[in-house]
C-alpha cells in the first residue's frame, strides 16, 4: 500500500513543501509529466525546481513499454552523476506507471523486461510520488506497473513497486476530453466487476470494490456538478485500485492486454471495447455498462479485429491467454474447460 | 498510511515468514500480546520465536499509559544490548498503542509524554506489526497512540506511528465477550458518525467513512453468520480508521477522554456512555444506536458522574475542552460559542 496520501483540491500546492522534505543534497528530483501539461503553465509553474532538477515531458499516446523505461534510466545515468532523490509522475496510467518502472530500474540491475511479473524486483526502489491527472487506472495505488515488453504484455509486480507519496488533488482532472474520462473511468469499473466476481474475492477488496461501484454508479448514472464528479471519481478510483491489489482482474483486463500488444490500443477504450462482449460473463456489469455508454452519448470503435491476419489473431490470443491468474480470478482453476484459442478468436473477431 | 498489509482467515499463521525478512542478526523481536492469551497455547504456539525473542504478556484492563510505555522501553533497554528488530502488538486498542508508542519511544529521547501531541516525533520509530484480535478501534491503520500522560490524555499523531504491517485475520477476534465486542465495535461505528458528521470532511474521509457505517449496520442490524461478522467488522473498523486518519473525531471523544482520564473508564465502554447522550448533536447517529444496544440487549453503567467532586468533574471537562481539533471537527471554529464549562458538566452529570 502507498504508506503516505495527501488528498484534497489545491493539494498539489503540497507538493514541493512534501519533496523537500525528501530532499539528498545534490540529488536531483526528477518529474515525468504528461505532454499535454508542456504549453500549460498553471501546473508547470506551481513546481519549484531546485538545483539540477529537470522536467521531462512524455507523451501518454502510446501504452508504455518496457523499451521506454530502459531509455529513460540510460538517459538519467548518463546525465547524473547521483542517483536522482525522487521521481514524481504527474499523469495519467502511462506517466505513473513509467515513473514507477523508472524508480525501480533506477536501482536494479538489467532490463524492464526481465522484471515484468511477480515479485521479481529485488532491491527497494528510488523515492517516488504520484500525481493523478486522470481518474480510473487505480495505478496511484496499485502494486504493478503495466508495461509492454517484446514479447508481452505484463505487469512489474512488486512490494517496491507502490508510490511513496501519492496526492490526490481533484482540480488536476478539470478539462479532460470527455470520451478520455469515459474510458479511463471505466477502467475502474472494470476493476470493480471483475474484482467482485472473481474467484479471489475476500472481504478487505470486496469492501473496497463496493465502494468504488457505488462511486462509480453516481458519478455515471446520477446528476451531480463536475466539482463532485471529479472528487468521488477520484476516489473511485483509489478504492477500485485497492480492491484489485488484494484480488485480480479478470477477462476484460486479459483480452485487452491482447489487443493493446498488437494493435496499441490504450488500455482504458481496450477495455470498454472488450467489456462490452463480456454479456455472457458478467452480465449485469455489462448491462450498466452498456446505460452508462448510453447516458454519455459514447460511441465505441467497430471491427477493430475483423479483418485482422490470424498471424496477428493468435499473437492476441497467446498474448491474453499467458495471463493465467486473471483467468483463474474469473472462472476458477478449471478456466481452460471454458477458455481456449477458438472461443477467444470468436470474440475477438467480433470486436 | 500503513504500507503493507495481509487479510484473511488464518493470515496469522504468515506472521513468522513476514517478519523473518526483516530480521537483523541479534536483534530480538519483541511481542507485546494481551494477557487474555497468556494461557492459550492456540495463539501462542503458532510463534515461533528465535534467539532471543521475547513475549512480554500485557493487561489491556486500563487504558494505556505514558509511564507504562517508558516501563516497557526502559525494560527492553536495559535487557536488550542490541536495538530489537521489531515489536510485535497482538491484541485490542491498547495493546496495538503501546505498540506503537514504544516502537517510536525505543528511538527517541525523552519520555512519551513529552510527544503526545501532533508531529512531535522526529526520529523513524522501530519496525512495528499490528495484529489486532477485537475489531473497531481502528488502531490498525491509525497514526495516532492515545495515552493516558501525567496531565492530560492525548494521542501521539506522528508520521511514525502507523505500523510497518497488519495482519488482519478475523478469526482471532472469535471468542470475544460479547459486551466488549459491543463496546469495541461501537468505537468504529461512532468513529463514522463523527467524522461524516465533522467540518474537517472531505471526499476521502467520507468513501472510507460510509462504507464503514454500511458495514456496521450490517453486522449489527442484519442476521448474517457470525464468520461473516467477523470478517466484515474487521473491515468497518479500517476503514472507519481510515476516515478518522483523514479527519476528525468528535465530542463523543472529547467526552469520553474525559471520563477516561478522571475514571479510567476504557475508552470503548466510555464512548458508548457518552454517545447515548448526544442526540442533541448527533440525533440519527444515536438513534441508531440506541436500536443496536436494544438489539444485541446491552445494558449501559448508568450515574458514574452523579457523586463525583466537583473537582474530578472539572479535571474531566478540562481534559474534554483541551482537545481543540475534535470540537472543530464536530462544531467549527467558534465551538465555544455553544460548548464551556456549565453545558459539560450538565452533560457529564447525567452519566
Amino acid at each position: 500500500m502507498v504508506p503516505r496520501v495527501v488528498y484534497g483540491k489545491g493539494s498539489f500546492n503540497q507538493l514541493s513543501e512534501i519533496v523537500e522534505q525528501k530532499r539528498i543534497t545534490g540529488a536531483a528530483f526528477i518529474y515525468l509529466i504528461d505532454d499535454v501539461f508542456e504549453n500549460s503553465t498553471d501546473l508547470t509553474c506551481r513546481i519549484k525546481l531546485k538545483g539540477n532538477d529537470e522536467i521531462i515531458f512524455v507523451s501518454a499516446k502510446e501504452e508504455p513499454k518496457t523499451s521506454q523505461v530502459d531509455e529513460i534510466v540510460q538517459r538519467l545515468k548518463s546525465s547524473y552523476t547521483l542517483m536522482p532523490g525522487g521521481i514524481i509522475g504527474i499523469g495519467g496510467g502511462t506517466i505513473l506507471d513509467l515513473t514507477k518502472a523508472v524508480s525501480i530500474m533506477l536501482k536494479n540491475p538489467g532490463k524492464a523486461e526481465d522484471y515484468q511479473g511477480w515479485d521479481l524486483v529485488k532491491i527497494p526502489s528510488v523515492y517516488h510520488v504520484g500525481i493523478p491527472t486522470i481518474s480510473g487506472t487505480g495505478s496511484e495505488i496499485s502494486r504493478t506497473t503495466v508495461l509492454t515488453g517484446p514479447t508481452r504484455k505484463l505487469g512489474i509486480n512488486s512490494d517496491f513497486t507502490p508510490f511513496d507519496q501519492v496526492i490526490l488533488d481533484p482540480d488536476l482532472t478539470q478539462g479532460v476530453p470527455k470520451h478520455q474520462w469515459f474510458y479511463t473511468a471505466m477502467d475502474c469499473y472494470i476493476h470493480c466487476i471483475e474484482s467482485l466476481n472473481g474467484h479471489f474475492l475476500n472481504a478487505f477488496s470486496q469492501s473496497y470494490g463496493e465502494k468504488a461501484l457505488e462511486l462509480c454508479h453516481e458519478v455515471f448514472l446520477n446528476n451531480l456538478s463536475d466539482s463532485k464528479k471529479r472528487e468521488m471519481l477520484m476516489m473511485a478510483s483509489w478504492h477500485g485500485g485497492m480492491s484489485i491489489a488484494y484480488s485480480q482482474v479478470g477477462i476484460a483486463h486479459a483480452m485487452s492486454y491482447g489487443l493493446s500488444y498488437v494493435l496499441g490500443t490504450k488500455h482504458g477504450i481496450g477495455n470498454c471495447i472488450v467489456f462490452d462482449h463480456l454479456e455472457e460473463y458478467y452480465p449485469t456489469g455489462v448491462k450498466l455498462f452498456k446505460e452508462m455508454k448510453e447516458k454519455h452519448n459514447i460511441v465505441l470503435p467497430q471491427g477493430l479485429c475483423k479483418g485482422l491476419s490470424d498471424k496477428d489473431i493468435n499473437t492476441m490470443i497467446q498474448v491474453a491467454m499467458s495471463l493465467d491468474p486473471l483467468w483463474e480470478n474469473a472462472l476458477g482453476k478449471n478456466w481452460r474447460n471454458q477458455i481456449n484459442a477458438e472461443v477467444l478468436e470468436r470474440m475477438y473477431r467480433k470486436m
